[in-house]
């Protein structure tokens, strides 16, 4: 039996854990002891609380695996990253880290590594689903909507946060990247402000966000775009917040220490912006390809609709994220990905069975990605 | 020459001293020395540096004068006003203190001391339109709309504050107290919003804040309200904080202190919202009064709106607030009021020779209530 190493145990590393270990030997790593239980008493599943910090603890503790998985968080994961490249292991990554990857990838291919990250839902399935259409048409256009929102709608942002609400305020403050016309173009984020609705949900609305990442480098197609979603309202509210100088970075002097105002903000937010673990949620994602497809203009319209699974507790962003993840470690474990360095999703999208393989694999474990053409024939 | 101290000197403070200088022997006081300059080298207007929360110092200081003005910050309004009435001295207060005044009323009367509180525009001019009416007819309903708004309308919450943003944000959080059919009903502030429309400025929003004060004792009327003025839109982004937890009072640690939401949010806020000497503001007052006078229903509407001085470099805030304090001021002086005690406004508002005397003294200083009637008649 293969053996799985799951660094971080988070929301989505033990649902990512629980998963694998149906048909792996797994340990999950976590530096919180409280993390690491399994209500299911799984056989094939083990943890072990080690500083993933400390580069050396990290190195010795993956030695003896097939496959490291990497679910720890965003500022750890390229540090991280290096290390499991550098100890020559193949790794399938969700820690979603500011830097850039690729400058890691000579080092994975010296090294004979598959290194996959972004391995989420988006970015990470919708990476699949535009480098699978890039290979088979000339694409001329991507969009891609994608929320994680909670069911229940609290004033004033009816919002709660499937991961660190940190980073969904980073993701509210850094600028955005889109492709208009073959040209790189960066819009504040938030901005272009649309109101979409969704059969399942009703209005949604959907604005910039800065969630294009690798596709910007490795796909050629002239217009990309990718919105985040929230119900109506969010982005007026947190505008104000913004407005009101409650993201700045400038530091203030608050009794004898200093805090910028975005640190404070995180805090007072954070609380009710943590989805609690039995909140229920639902993820959203919408993707529009058009392009010339032998001769034809052709459009795909993807959807995916998942909520919250009460039996296992697991939310539905873990769902989503982890089994994409699950998905494609399941594919690297196989042999059924050849090729070698740091890749991103859309780069193994088009190798033999991995498209298909994956949307079995969600298919399995019921996150179902409905698929329509400008025929409206939904394919299979 | 009778002399008069003014005990801080801040924007208001700063407008008394200077105004009260034309006729009387002025010292203004205040902790910060910076604030203790006089543009135009008044002869009669002296300044002093002296920590007046210091009670010691603070009875020692007023002991040569004929009157004193109450101008500090409201947390020492209270221990000012009551050193001063244990001291034997007369007193006009502007220090709108949180703390019910009418606790020293024996003390004062003991002393012998003439001690008026809350002589600004509302709570001050206000209570004098009420209890100068109250004396004449059977008063229904009284009405208070006031605000003090900048000129300039910047994004997001058009609104920079006169006096301490700190003051303004707890008025937004105590609860307003009002009186309805003869029972005095509390509601939550920025509650009961209404928009409506002003000759000078156009639409204003007009909301619940907890600014009857004294009336709530003092006035025999069964229907009694006050409202706060902004322009509109300014309430539902205040409320956005509140829901999102930025007015709580609930403790935070962060780094090794401890710190409430309310508090940083006032840091934040505090600079934005602090109007410069130069930012032109405006103060508007409208008060409506109905009832029976002499077996017929009469109403009585009064309006002020009132313009930042460039020429003084006087906010409209200080204009108003400091001349109606003032203008009691140079009563008590002439010998004019007679009642002893802690007076509100409203009390002395029907002694002869006073309503009338304190409305031509912020007409000569071009500070204009115009009075019209059920039959549109202005009054003089």
């Amino acid at each position: 039996m293969q053996r799985i190493i799951i660094l971080g145990c988070g929301l989505v590393g033990r649902t990512i854990a629980m998963d694998l270990a149906q048909k792996y030997q797994v340990t999950a790593v976590d530096i919180n002891s409280e993390k690491l239980t399994d209500e299911n008493n799984d056989d094939n599943l083990f943890f072990q609380q080690a500083d993933l910090t400390d580069i050396k603890v990290l190195k010795d503790i993956i030695l003896d695996y097939d496959l490291v998985v990497g679910a720890v968080p965003g500022y750890l994961g390229f540090q991280t990253l290096k290390t499991v490249i550098e100890a020559g292991k193949n790794i399938v990554d969700i820690s979603f880290f500011p830097e850039n990857a690729f400058e890691l990838n000579e080092l994975a291919t010296q090294n004979n590594v598959t290194a996959i990250v972004d391995c989420g839902v988006a970015p990470g399935l919708s990476n699949l689903i535009c480098g699978y259409h890039a290979a088979h048409m000339e694409m001329s256009s991507f969009k891609c909507y994608v929320g994680g929102l909670p069911k229940e709608k609290i004033e004033p942002f009816f919002y709660k946060a499937p991961f660190s609400p940190v980073d969904v305020l980073e993701e509210y403050i850094r600028p955005a990247r889109f492709k208009q016309e073959n040209v790189i173009v960066t819009k504040e984020a938030l901005s272009d402000l649309e109101i979409l609705n969704f059969d399942k949900v009703g209005e949604l609305e959907a604005f910039n966000t800065d969630g294009l990442r690798s596709l910007l480098q490795t796909i050629d197609c002239p217009n990309m775009i990718e919105k985040t979603l929230r119900y109506p309202g969010h982005v007026d509210k947190i505008k104000t917040l913004m407005l009101a100088g409650f993201f700045s970075n400038e530091p203030l002097n608050i009794g004898k220490e200093s805090f910028s105002p975005l640190q404070l903000t995180s805090k007072i937010l954070f609380d009710q912006w943590t989805l609690k673990p039995t909140d229920e949620e639902f993820t959203i994602l919408t993707v529009e390809i058009e392009g010339n497809e032998n001769g034809k203009k052709e459009t795909y319209k993807y959807e995916l609709y998942d909520e919250y699974d009460a039996s296992k507790q697991n939310s539905s962003m873990a769902r989503t994220t982890g089994f994409t993840c699950n998905a494609i470690a399941d594919l690297v474990l196989q042999g059924k990905i050849a090729a070698k360095g740091v890749l991103a999703p859309e780069q193994i999208a088009n190798e033999e069975g991995v498209f298909k393989g994956i949307l079995d694999y969600l298919k399995a474990r019921n996150v179902n990605l409905n698929c329509s053409t400008n025929n409206n024939q939904l394919l299979a």
